[in-house]
């Protein structure tokens, strides 16, 4: 099913761009955690348009509303619906949309999947649908709280186009990453990035990058062998993000230009506790965590909605061109921060239950 | 569950390294698709250790037995199960393992997770685990052939270590690919990937690299949105291989470095049918097939166990070194080729059913 | 996961009976399938409390939104969203549950479970759950038009405690069920259970019954071997139902009573078509459909809540007496028969797809 | 999909009555249980054939294999592959059905879903499918043994045709099931079913009846509200069994001639425990356990292969005759007392995990 993700800690979204509302619906959490709704609004308000002058100007609140699943307070073990209803959608900016396929979006392969697409604002394939996302894993954080409480999960901007930051994973702090509207916790990088974004977007242009994720703190024995490897788990959590076209892991794609004797992790006792001397494995190994820092990297694409005339096709069937309306992010990774942190929380509080229900304990 | 993988068409792998057998069963499987073991030994033959002097010397003839669902000659619809027996299993190559964790591989995860491992050969850790994968990937493939007659799946060797080789994506051909050991269809570099991996295999260490995979004919309309789009569904897959660290697709990690206006694939009707004029999109916009090729990318990291002595820690928390026996591929990527295949084609054929049941056609 | 119904069209339901809504998100719905709030509304409309002098009198109009899937009155493909807001809460009523534990109700093993519970009108084991249910399956209702024209669901109320209707399932019509507010077809017998609720409900008692389906038209081959027998999904889809003790499928109980040679459905030909000449086996064998009409029974309990002061223990574990206030129905079955309908019409529409899916055809 | 059952603690079988083997892969096995073959092959041998003078005189060990999943006698967590060879096959007895539906079995609706079926011993349709779902069963009861040490299954013969056994659910023993070859524990009613069954079989024709099972030291708890309730659970699993036809629980299908203020079960506090004065409820309330007595009743009916000259239809759509040659049982209940344990065993081992899963503890 398209819309589900997890075992033990399952989620159902819904929702298209100019529908009525988008949501979520989380089954499986642990009964008697405490969750408010503004909570849940603090992760919507990072990912939500218009909250710089580097994103979409798209105005919505993104307020959200906990229709069932918490009482007086807390999580009552059934399932929790959260609700965020659709306000200032702007239908008529699509109205060129109706007719031609934008150029690598999911317009035709929408149309020729299911033979009717709703066009407007880009429907299930927009931005929009994560909303639903970041509210169920800010269920799962509140979760991981409790399950592991040393858990850390820290997502930034590694690089914006040819821009690369230094980050150390092992030290980067949250405060670092909200401390600029680009989410890049190296300050100087940071305001040449958030330059170089207005640049692009005053040419009509969008641009891409990559997001770098730590988690600190996890505890070792979560994941499963095979096909629900930790990594294989996050790969698929962060590929099903729009616009994102590649994962790595540890030492990655580089990883390839080392041999075994350099590559490996040499394990050591450190403070009492079986570590490793170098994380090339990124806190995974054979699918499961080993308590060293996860870290990983995702690519996304530049966006691909732009403001400039392309030739495309019409939903007729004959060449044509195209120039965008509506409004758009120039760049997407500084909102899709809180979603990879998001995709994160989920994955790994769906094992920590996992691993909780089959062992006893996480 | 760790070892269950698919959704219309389910499979549900077993076996450990050193255990009895290992095997797979197939839920889901259309009937009357004519099934041979023959044809599922083509690819089992493929994967086998032993097949080359750049392999691991363990020498298993992996007779598969097929032991349900077939009738005739064909299938009928129920489940199918196919077995291999473990013949030459040398548990004793292992005892080191047993009270010492080899650095970057399972054992010491296995062992936090579980309470419990079996240390003979890797246990489920094993590349011996992708037995099942293979066999299921066989019939997955018969099946493809009837749903997707023109589906063309064909993965190789990109490169090892530094070494990369040139290779089209939009003509390479798998008889180009099972010429050479190495499975590397650019016959020069192959020779010269053949030669680094002897030579490193002397000194007693190991090498990694990347495997390109192609999939040529694919209808439109396969994957789906939001979570299940088939880049994630790819990407888990791939991750879920032994010795994964990255994936990328289509324009990947360096179509970061691009602007939207490089990027987009422009559509334009060629002999009547949409198509894109570039291909950055790696054939899938949206998460759903658009047509054209897609095409994708798996770092494979250096095999972990070698021959030299290594620092490691002993099952009973005490600092130690290591030096493994055993029998192990030097570089996994010759193997590793019909795995991405075999791991693709059950992508492909799952979201095929899947496609088939909501939409009616594929 | 609790509220997760379905494989290939599946539900997830959600809301408590006096949090703030109820609904359900429909994933896997076939696209291009026309869709209106109106016909939706009818369903809930049979289910609604309120809807006679019978059944419980809380005032809600249940009137149903649908917030996601639907574009220009046709299904998208995409997860259908419907939401119902709770009107007529009135948790003071309930004041008495916060403290002691209803006889046969589930609050006591709520408590137990979860450690904590939504005591206000029953919170997630109310029987506005199946509000969520009743809306998916005037859904499937439209999806199987499509697949199976002929089919056709007829539910009603079989007996009320000892008074039992005359009623054949092979000719039983709609029009005859809705035509008194009890839902029995058998018009004087209709009247006497009327009599009969009302005569319950005013010494403050409740009383049970049973509810036949028969499914006429349904196409041979759908339901699985094994697990998901189509006889087990319904079962289960029954046995789901708020209240229900048992199911019984064409010859059921009493059918142990016979002997394999009076028992058995003989084979023959009929308008070119193969028919059994008896219907024991209920339009199943071996768990899939035959083409033969499908008919079972349900087992409803006379209503858990009363309102005789009844002993009961306190949520501190001590004896303690109890009157229920607020407002029940005296006999759940004619709000129940929309419930069954709904829940088979969800297990037929899921094994179609199903079936389409696997063997390419429903 | 057909052969998958459980969630946490899932299995998937495979295999034909007369393909080359049968047999289960139990994937979410709690890691470190000590586990060997002969604690399986106990269940195996009270449901194999040829075991007493009223069943199937098939001549089968039934010998299991363990092929995975266990390591020096304990489960290691991963996949526990069980495998079954069939010996005594006769595929000629079955000729006739290469061409001829048996009425009331699975013949007919297999070859219409399929196009294809495998006639020899019923194939997938055989009670020997359920050698999977016993062998799977052994290990779920010992993983109940240590969540829930005072859980105990008793199953057992409660009817054969009219006879009727006298039995207290609550004392039942299971040294007094196992007493007789029909596994009745009122031991004067055992033998007259006993000889009712000989004298059936002597007359070619077969016999139904019903099995009761109770579950005695349940933790309160287990199960879920909504579509999981535990009653749901157990009545798809019953009814997946081949030759079901009914189930209920509790009051059953009797409790409806009862009204509320008879039928709800009183609390007080009994040996400072919440406990129920009565139990109609059969020890679930809410679709969770309250920590009573489980029992239910299973209706099964007569075997549909006789050895009378039927009516029937040919495979090429003509009226024709059958005479069943081949190996059956009289009546199917002796043997399937430990397929209703196995199912319910399964079912409860799933939800104590589930449950320690979601709310820590079971």
């Amino acid at each position: 099913m398209s819309s589900l993700f997890g075992h033990a800690f399952r989620i159902s979204t819904f929702g298209e761009s100019h529908g009525g509302a988008v949501g979520v619906v989380v089954d499986g959490c642990p009964p008697r955690v405490a969750l408010t709704e503004a909570e849940i609004q603090v992760d919507l308000d990072r990912r939500r348009p218009g909250q710089s002058e580097i994103v979409t100007p798209r105005d919505e609140a993104d307020a959200c509303k906990i229709v069932s699943g918490v009482f007086e307070g807390r999580t009552i073990g059934t399932p929790i619906a959260v609700i965020v209803y659709n306000k200032d959608a702007r239908p008529d900016a699509y109205r060129e949309m109706e007719t031609a396929f934008r150029p690598s979006h999911a317009d035709y392969t929408y149309q020729t999947k299911y033979g009717v697409r709703n066009w407007q604002g880009g429907g299930r394939a927009s931005a929009r649908e994560t909303i639903g996302r970041v509210a169920a894993a800010a269920i799962a954080k509140k979760v991981l709280k409790e399950l592991a409480p040393n858990l850390e999960i820290v997502a930034y901007v590694k690089s914006i186009h040819a821009l690369t930051a230094e980050v150390d994973p092992e030290t980067v702090r949250f405060e670092d990453v909200e401390a600029n509207i680009v989410r890049c916790p190296d300050a100087p990088m940071a305001q040449r990035m958030i330059d170089f974004i207005k640049e692009v977007r005053s040419e009509g242009d969008s641009v891409g990058g990559v997001i770098e994720c730590v988690v600190r703190g996890v505890p070792p024995g979560l994941g499963e062998p095979v096909f629900d490897k930790l990594e294989a788990e996050l790969a698929k959590a962060m590929l099903s993000l729009p616009a994102t076209k590649g994962f790595e892991i540890g030492s990655g794609f580089p990883g390839t230009l080392m041999r075994g004797s350099e590559h490996n992790d040499a394990f050591e006792m450190r403070d009492g506790k079986v570590r490793t001397r170098s994380n090339r494995s990124g806190g995974i190994q054979g699918g499961i965590s080993n308590g060293e820092a996860i870290f990983f990297r995702v690519a996304f694409k530049p966006t691909a909605t732009i403001f400039h005339e392309v030739d495309t096709v019409s939903t007729t069937g004959e060449n044509t061109t195209l120039k965008a309306r509506g409004r758009h992010d120039p760049c997407v990774l500084p909102r899709a921060v809180p979603m990879v942190e998001a995709m994160t929380a989920l994955v790994l509080c769906d094992h920590a239950l996992r691993q909780r229900g089959q062992c006893g304990t996480v």
